[in-house]
């Protein structure tokens, strides 16, 4: 199985890339693991009180992301306003999806969120937390949900 | 103001060592931080089928922690049964805390979870998210979300 994060931004932070790097290689036994990184659109202060401007580049993004997403596979798009899941009930959900298809696809949207067309595209859309973590965080989350969605499966030490 | 960090356990991994460091730093203009780790109780594969021996560890490590918490302040105790916030939340209650106690201190509790000891002691009982993180994760994350929370309050653009 493949699955690919499709994350809208670069990763600039040298330790996030490490910690990325080291879930890619934990998880190199269970699947292969693509990292694709679409590129952000421009903003600035001012963009914060330009709803449209915002709207614009979220749709910019999406369609970005969307080249990047196979066709009639599965998509979980990472949502403030999608479900949250525990780390037992994420594995279930992993382990269904992969008896079903062939290729994941986690989409991390950009700063603003995701646009209409990555809302629509997605087949689940997972919350990690209330709470606001940078968009280079989540990147390491949610592999390291993807490991312990493994670990879990296999009745690993790891997730107690 | 002081904030204290009390982790059970040490902090090994290079790369999330310096995620600390960075947010310890990027803190310093608006409190002083200490992270003081408190030393694991060693176990095993079998501990974990034995709930009696689980319990007097989480007890064992609680009263550690507990010495390092100073009398009268206010504590926060990480817990997977505490309240969820947004970012937002979060922030008006560090704003609040901030304005009655000198001292903050936070505590992220071994890999069992928090003994009774600690649970009696905190004010507040505080969940990330429903998901299980690792114990050094939770760490870097804490520390984003006071950082975090003094940017909203000071009306930043670190927080959208």
């Amino acid at each position: 199985m493949t699955i690919s994060l499709i994350c809208i931004g670069h990763l600039k932070d040298a330790s996030l890339c490490a910690l990325e790097e080291e879930y890619q290689k934990r998880l190199s036994p269970f699947c292969r693991v693509e990292i694709i990184e679409v590129k952000e659109e421009p903003s600035n202060k001012k963009t914060l009180s330009r709803p449209q401007e915002i709207e614009l580049i979220k749709e910019k993004e999406a369609r970005r992301a969307l080249e990047k997403i196979p066709k009639n596979e599965f998509c979980i798009l990472l949502d403030l306003h999608g479900k949250e899941w525990t780390s037992e009930e994420f594995s279930r959900h992993l382990s269904s999806w992969a008896e079903r298809f062939n290729h994941l696809t986690f989409v991390i949207a950009g700063s603003y969120g995701p646009g209409k067309a990555l809302l629509q595209r997605s087949n689940e859309r997972w919350k990690l937390s209330s709470l606001t973590f940078t968009h280079l965080m989540t990147r390491v989350l949610v592999l390291e949900q993807i490991y312990r969605g493994f670990m879990i499966q296999n009745n690993r030490t790891y997730h107690k």
